[in-house]
C-alpha cells in the first residue's frame, strides 16, 4: 500500500456542508476506484454521511477536529486563528507527504492564507495564483490569475503564463496549450504597461511556450486560447461577469419557455436539445480552483456547489496531484532565468560597448 | 425654426458605412418627426442612399467632404490629421453649436481624441469617461468608465460616478439612481485602494447620490443597481466578456434548435417566446456608447452594427442632447469640490489645532 494515493479533503467548507462534500466524495470515489481519502472535520457529523456512501467510505479515513472556519470568517483571522481547523488539517496533510491534494469548498481568503502559510511558495516564484477553467465554444480554457490581488507585475504575468501553461496540459490535457494575456482594444490604447512589458518578456525568452500575444475578453470563448493570463481583479471580474451574464442569459430563457401553452409543448420538444446545451454551460463542470506555485496542490471548490460541482473539484485535485505539474512549473522557470540572466548579461556587455 | 433641433452624424464612419448609417436615420426619422439632421460624408455615396430614404430626406442636410477616418486609423493619426474628415465635421458641428450632439460609428479611439481636442473637458473636470448600459433582469443599467484608459485615481472615479448618475437619469429615465463601485470578493480583500478611498470620499461628500458601496460584476444583471462604476481597463474587460458569453450562449442554444427533426419542430413552437428573450438581450438595443464630459454630446456606435444598432444610437445622442445632463453633472461638481474643500478646511483646522 506503500504508493497508494490519497486526496485530503475538508469535510466542513462550503455552503452546504458537509453534505455536499460527502455526496461529492461518493459520486467521486464511484468514477475512480484507485484513489483514497482522508476527510478532516466533525466526526459526529460526518460519520453518518458516511454510512450512506458505501462506495467511498472502505477507502475513507475520518480525520477528526471540531474546529472549523466560517464561510464569512475575516481571511486574516481564519489565518492567525485557524490551526487544527478542518481546512487547516486538510493542508498539513499535503504538507506531510500524506496526500497528494487538497480540496475545500470554504472561505477563499481563509484557504488562500492557510495554504500559503503551511505549505509556502515554490522557490523563485514571486507570486502564487489561482486558475479555474472557462467554457470555451470547443471545450474550455485555464485563466489566470483570479485571486483578487491588488495588481500584477510584467514578471508575474510572465509565471502566470507559464503555471497556466502547465495547468492546461495537466488539468485539461492539452499538449501544446496556446497563452494569451488578455488586453483590449486596438494596438495603440492597449491597456496596462505590464501587460506589453510581459509579452515582451515572454517573446524575448526561451521558455517552450506558443504565445499567441493578446486576446479580448469577448474571443475567449471562440477556443483558440488555452490559457488566458491576467491579473488577479481583472480575472476575478471577467469570471464573474460571465457566471453572471450566464446565470441570466438561462433564467430568462426558462421563464421565455414557461411562458405560455405552445411555449411549454415546444420546450418540451426542444428539452433534450437545451440538455446538452445547458450540459456543456454547466459551472459545476469547471468547478475547482486551483493554487498554483505553492508546494503543494490545494483546490478550491465553489462554496454554494452542489455534489457534481465538488465531484469535480475533486477530480481537479486528483489531477494535479498525479501529474507531473511541479517538475513543468520548475523546468520553465529556470528556462526563464536563464533566459534573463542571458539578456541581463547582453544588455550588461551592450552597455560596456557603448562606453 | 430657431430652436429647431440638429443631430450631426458621421456618415462615412463603420464597418458598413454609409448604407447602415442611412438607413439608421431612416429608422430613426420615421420614430421622431421633430429632429433635423446633418449628414457628414462623401456626396458622391450619400446622396443615392438618402434618395431611398423618404422620411429622413427632406429633414437631412449633406455636407460634403472626401475625406474620411480609416476604420484601422492610428488614432494618433487620426487626430493629428483628421481635420476635415467626416468624423471632425461631426464633431465640428456640435462645437459650433449647429447640432445638440454627434453620432459616429468609426474608429473608437480617432473618435475619443478628436472629441477631446475639439469639444475640451468640462471645466473641473479631471477625465472624461465612455459610458454605456447593460442590459438586467429589469432592464438596463449604465456602465463607466469603458474607454480603455490606463487606470483610474479615487477622484476620478467619484467623477464617473457623479456623470454615471446624470447618465442613467438622461439616458435611461431613472428618477434617482442608485451608484455602485464595480468590486470582487469579500469585505477584505476587497480590490484596489482606489476603489476604497473613492468609496469614502462619496461617502463623505455631500453630492445628492443613492450610493450603495460595491457591487460584483455577477451580481450587475440582478438589475438592483442603476450606474455601475469602475476604471476604464476593467469596464471593457467585463462589457467584451458580457457581450462574448451572450454570443456564445445564443450561437450554442440556435444549434442545439438545429440539432434534429424533433428540436427543429419544438423550436417552431418556442419561437415566438424565445423572440421576446432574444429581444431583452439583442445588443442592438444598448447601442451607443456615450463620452461624458466634454463640452458637447459625442457618442460612439459600435462599429459592426446594422441600421436597428445605428438608430439607438442616434436615440441616444437625442436622449442626450435634449437633456439637461452638463447642469446636473456641473451641479453635482460643485457639490463635491465644497464638501472636498470643506473636508480640506476642517483637516487645516485640526491640524493647527493639533499643533
Amino acid at each position: 500500500m506503500a504508493d497508494r494515493k490519497i486526496i485530503s479533503i475538508d469535510g466542513m467548507g462550503g455552503d452546504h456542508a458537509p453534505r455536499v462534500v460527502v455526496e461529492g466524495l461518493e459520486r467521486f470515489a464511484q468514477r475512480r476506484s484507485d484513489l483514497h481519502f482522508l476527510l478532516h472535520g466533525d466526526n459526529a457529523k460526518l460519520k453518518p454521511l458516511m454510512a450512506k456512501a458505501p462506495t467511498a467510505s472502505p477507502r475513507t479515513t475520518i480525520r477528526h477536529t471540531d474546529k472549523m472556519i466560517a464561510m464569512d470568517a475575516k481571511p486574516a483571522d481564519a489565518v492567525r486563528r485557524g490551526k487544527g481547523s478542518s481546512m487547516w488539517n486538510a493542508i498539513e496533510s499535503v504538507k506531510s507527504g500524506e496526500a497528494v491534494a487538497a480540496v475545500s469548498a470554504g472561505n477563499t481568503g481563509a484557504l488562500m492564507g492557510q495554504s500559503m502559510l503551511i505549505l509556502k511558495k515554490v522557490n523563485g516564484l514571486e507570486r502564487p495564483a489561482l486558475a479555474a477553467s472557462w467554457p470555451t465554444r470547443t471545450g474550455v480554457c485555464a485563466m489566470l490569475d483570479l485571486g483578487a490581488d491588488i495588481a500584477a507585475t510584467a514578471e508575474q504575468l510572465v509565471e502566470f503564463a507559464i503555471m497556466g501553461q502547465a495547468f492546461a496540459r495537466v488539468v485539461n490535457g492539452v499538449a501544446n496549450p496556446r497563452v494569451a494575456l488578455l488586453n483590449i482594444g486596438s494596438e495603440e490604447l492597449k491597456g496596462h504597461e505590464s501587460i506589453r512589458e510581459a509579452a515582451r518578456l515572454i517573446r524575448a525568452s526561451s521558455l517552450q511556450m506558443d504565445f499567441r500575444g493578446y486576446v479580448e475578453a469577448d474571443k475567449i470563448g471562440f477556443g483558440d486560447i488555452d490559457v488566458v493570463v491576467t491579473d488577479g481583479f481583472t480575472g476575478n471580474v471577467a469570471l464573474k461577469t460571465a457566471e453572471g451574464i450566464a446565470r441570466m442569459m438561462s433564467d430568462m430563457m426558462k421563464n421565455a419557455l414557461r411562458s405560455g401553452p405552445v411555449a411549454m409543448l415546444g420546450a418540451l420538444l426542444v428539452m433534450p436539445a437545451l440538455k446538452k446545451f445547458r450540459a456543456k454551460m454547466d459551472p459545476r463542470k469547471v468547478n475547482g480552483a486551483v493554487f498554483l506555485g505553492l508546494n503543494g496542490v490545494v483546490v478550491k471548490s465553489h462554496g454554494g456547489t452542489d455534489p457534481i460541482g465538488f465531484e469535480q473539484a475533486i477530480s481537479v485535485a486528483a489531477g494535479m496531484g498525479e501529474s507531473h505539474f511541479r517538475t513543468e512549473v520548475e523546468d520553465n522557470l529556470k528556462r526563464l532565468v536563464a533566459s534573463t540572466s542571458a539578456a541581463a548579461s547582453v544588455a550588461a556587455v551592450s552597455e560596456q560597448a557603448a562606453k
